[in-house]
């Protein structure tokens, strides 16, 4: 019986030094002017179950051994498919009353990647991005050709019907009010929070494999099948394990030409930066612009940031211990 | 007569002394398997005649006091409109046997940029980059979006035979052949010469200011609206005053994956690396990722790199003195 006790005590101790790596998954649902008082309490509880529902898809993924393309991929499904966000259904709509979806998805080990933009019938682009990565020799494809290839390879494909809610009928109609009143340039916070949106993850498993991932209806009112940066990697999504995985979400003409996503992975790489102070750092660089939004990001051992300029960014992160943390408000 | 000749003493002193910022430019038009062995003395003429005749028109506004801006719109105006290069009239043709353009620009002063992708009938597709970032409050458009906003604009549009040429129409047959007959994804050097290439510019003005651009007509054969890496800011396309101007040329796909244009401006930003150090660290990155190419770049004191992994580079520079220098194989 001693020996046995013994026989157990090596087994726990092994399998204790076989733990595998830390891990964990962070999620945001856009930034921008979400303030407490325009918030009423049912969307407060609707959004927060949203959050929590998708960000605990990804950690279960996770914790079962599974990779973090997996938890990245159906993570952004279940916010694609919530008409709550700006993705998917529920995406806001363009110029001419269509939605018009941008996706990207970035793996850490290998730096592939996959893009699709300007898509108007795949139920889930952040999957046809994932798709363009492994079965095409291309990393972005739009418009037209990305709905034909999604459909080539057998994807949900969906009418515009689908993705339109009356929520972003009615938010377009008073952008194109606002707008049509502008002789300026200058465009007022008080409605760029139903101007656009993003859903976005980032995730590290348990094999020490960063993703990211971002999927976005873009802004509204957007016009001439306009490229935001959530389609762009290196602005929108950028992962490689020798640092961190990063997804932004906000004004994305700011954040295409402060290369966001990798400018926060370069900070990591280059400055030794931790991946608060590079992901900070990178926000008021594009505060000093004059751009707004917010980022989330994971580094290679688990630590991350949820970094904003805007009232709110809607978030959550799930660490190695099950320890969730889901927020609305800066 | 002695006070005349302390006076000129002193005007030539200060005028010495008000002597505006070095300037250059620096062309690429394109990298790949470029060999002596398979190029015709006459067709070498031509692309050094090209090359000079294009680098002078920058220079030449640079040295009259224009901004770099302008020399890098006009320079690859000339380049565009010339038929050997990937670019305006002599690009590339996509599967469906047409041409689908992609451009863009960066202002280091103001990191401002503009970028269009897939068009099929601007003749410049350099200068509706330019009216992008100026004339519209996005970034980026694509496809029939950024035809119509360059049409709104009275830019010159052209129908497709325009840009078609006889040896991009034999050199998409040969690439259809090849490509049918590959099982594997592993592609052969000798036809990448012909299955893409890109033309760019990159320059710093008497004002300290510099300019990046990029335009191409992408990958052979390529399909289902695909985006390569020239239109997109950080990876075809970089300009920040603080650190150097970058435009790439090469498999476009890897050019993403490396973000390449930007990771060059965050070594010399972040490790301060040389131009020349940044730009070949790159490289070497790409070639271990697998991928092939070049880059031009000029710092913002006018040290400038044109480096490749690849037997050849269209390229010519031109410094503050006129001295220029022309080459193609590596």
């Amino acid at each position: 019986m001693k020996y046995i006790y013994i026989l157990l005590f090596f087994f726990i101790g092994c399998s204790t030094k076989t733990n595998k790596h830390e891990f964990g998954i962070v999620i945001h649902g856009g930034a921008g002017t979400i303030s407490k008082e325009n918030m009423s309490e049912d969307l407060e509880k609707a959004y927060k179950n949203a959050l929590k529902e998708s960000v605990m898809i990804g950690y279960k993924i996770l914790k079962n051994g599974g990779t973090s393309q997996d938890a990245v991929e159906k993570t952004i499904n279940f916010l694609e498919d919530s008409p709550l966000f700006n993705a998917g259904k529920g995406a806001v709509l363009n110029y001419d009353r269509e939605v018009e979806l941008d996706a990207s998805f970035m793996e850490g080990k290998n730096l592939n990647a996959g893009a699709i933009s300007g898509s108007k019938r795949i139920k889930n682009p952040i999957s046809a991005a994932i798709k363009v990565m492994n079965s095409s020799q291309h990393v972005m494809l739009s418009g037209n050709g990305a709905d034909s290839f999604a459909e080539e390879l057998g994807m949900e494909l969906v009418d515009q019907e689908y993705f339109k809610t009356e929520r972003r009928v009615k938010s377009l109609n008073r952008t194109k009010t606002i707008e049509s009143n502008k002789t300026s340039s200058v465009i007022e916070q008080n409605y760029l929070s139903e101007k656009y949106g993003t859903v976005g993850c980032v995730a590290l498993d348990q094999y020490g494999n960063l993703s990211a991932g971002t999927s976005t209806g873009g802004m509204t009112n957007k016009k001439w099948n306009r490229i935001g940066d959530a389609p762009i990697i290196g602005a929108g999504t950028y992962a490689n394990n020798n640092n961190c995985a990063v997804s932004s979400t906000g004004w994305g003409e700011y954040f295409i030409r402060g290369v966001v996503a990798y400018d926060i992975a370069a900070l990591v790489e280059y400055k030794n930066y931790s991946i608060k102070k590079a992901a900070r750092t990178v926000i008021n660089k594009i505060e000093s612009m004059g751009g707004n939004g917010g980022v989330i990001a994971i580094d290679n051992k688990g630590n991350v940031a949820m970094e904003m300029n805007t009232s709110g960014m809607y978030r959550a992160h799930v660490n190695s211990n099950g320890e969730i943390d889901i927020k609305i408000y800066n």
